[in-house]
């Protein structure tokens, strides 16, 4: 088993996500909040310029701009494609057998009733080992997975070989909620406490199966022909993220009060449902479907 | 007693406030549902630069800018203060005896939770009365005042004599949620009913008492001296506007957990409690009094 020598805490990838722009700031005042004997925590605000504009982003968004293709592709220039492969630099190089960061977790918040959710990469089995201890020990912990190569992946997290794209909500933008950051930060505690127990050979034999959100499916509002949305989330979605849907459950209803069902025969769980910024990406929820993993 | 001959609905005045938007989407698909016969109904996207971009603003807060003062002054030349220009031409002009529009409800939303809200003039009998009966029809209802005199306020809706800011919440900016896009429209359709029977002498005797949370004073959060924010809304009030607070209640807690309390003798009613547009303005939230005011 290889040691972790080197964890990444990032935040302000979306710059006006800022639970975890102010948890950084807690930790860079206070370190030994985050200091561990058996490795080095490294802190960061990644989109600094989008961070004082209190924006998401400035020209696309940081958080879709670390697929291997990308990173190596000099023609793309804009603030946060060059701020990218500065990133790259610093935690990686993404690919690389030897980076300079072993693990990243990412924070952010979404719009969406997520609760406290895990986003992890389905083929890293130390994720999913870090993934199980941390919903022994905060059971009201999702985690959701997305598809494809590691290389592929477009987030932040994916630079290091593995990490976690920490996601908490709801929460409005551009809000300090302080439930949610005092939740967040007890998530990152329970990481770090088990990359120490993972390093000093210390853990306990964990669960061996975990239920994961696995395959997500884009869905998009309902739209007239000039791509104004004529239906909205329905409100039994709207708090309840990872809410079990079945055929000829209401999923959205129209801006004139009908309800549209969902009319598979699959059952899914959405998630992300009605997220602010997956407005200008039409996506009002993603569909996923649930799979017990073995470890 | 001076019949109402025309009302003006506007809405995305902040751009990212998408209730109001939509709204005058459907009822300008629909115009019947905002259809009475006694008066004319006028609808509007005030700043549909600042809705296409999907921001609160483009250059400065559009619903800041229409002080008597500010629209007389030419060397102004923001593209909101231009546009302020041009709405109060079309809808005003702002102190004229006879303006365009003698009533005008502006739609926005809040990511405080401040339920159903109504912002009035206190000086304005007509807007008071249909306040009173708003709230007989929907109890739910609060309204809030601002000091000072019309000409001095910045608000779109003081532009005519009479008019409100609409309030609803908590909901993000950039999202549409069901249950508060219905509630506003209840709203709206009750606002245009009193007309009706205002206009054709129908009203039955209202209630002769309301209250009015006034006299707003702006409380920022606890800071740094760069300017960083240090505390947060406590739980207590954060989904809690109009809670009353009385000295020894919690009112903020810092980023390390400890609570900062409310400390005068006074009682107040906070409102706008963690407005996220608010942030930039150095405001947390604004403290107010209760008062009954006979109508």
């Amino acid at each position: 088993m290889k040691k972790i020598k080197k964890i990444a805490i990032t935040g302000g990838t979306h710059g006006n996500e800022l639970t975890g722009i102010y948890l950084i700031n807690k930790f860079l005042k206070n370190p030994t909040l985050v200091k561990r004997d058996s490795f080095k925590t490294f802190l960061m605000h990644t989109n600094v310029k989008a961070i004082k504009q209190g924006t998401r982003y400035v020209q696309r968004d940081l958080n879709r701009t670390f697929t291997q293709k990308e990173l190596e592709n000099k023609s793309l220039k804009t603030y946060e494609d060059i701020l990218a492969k500065k990133i790259n630099k610093e935690l990686g190089p993404k690919g690389s057998k030897n980076p300079n960061i072993d693990f990243i977790m990412d924070l952010h918040s979404t719009t969406a009733n997520m609760g406290l959710s895990l986003g992890v990469n389905l083929k890293d089995k130390l994720s999913l080992q870090v993934a199980t201890y941390v919903k022994e020990h905060i059971p009201e912990l999702k985690i959701y997975s997305w598809r494809g190569e590691l290389k592929d992946a477009s987030f932040v997290s994916s630079i290091s070989p593995s990490g976690f794209t920490i996601e908490v909500g709801s929460i409005s933008q551009g809000i300090l909620r302080a439930d949610i950051f005092f939740k967040t930060e007890k998530l990152i505690q329970t990481i770090l406490d088990f990359f120490e127990l993972y390093n000093t050979n210390s853990l306990k034999k964990t669960c061996s199966q975990i239920d994961i959100y696995c395959n997500a499916k884009i869905i998009d509002f309902p739209k007239d022909k000039n791509g104004n949305i004529e239906a909205m989330v329905h409100p039994n979605l709207q708090e309840n993220g990872y809410l079990k849907l079945k055929k000829g459950d209401p999923l959205f209803v129209s801006l004139n009060g009908n309800n549209i069902y969902y009319e598979d025969i699959t059952e899914v769980y959405p998630i992300f449902v009605n997220e602010a910024a997956y407005y200008e990406k039409g996506i009002a929820m993603f569909f996923t479907e649930k799979k017990t993993i073995k470890i």
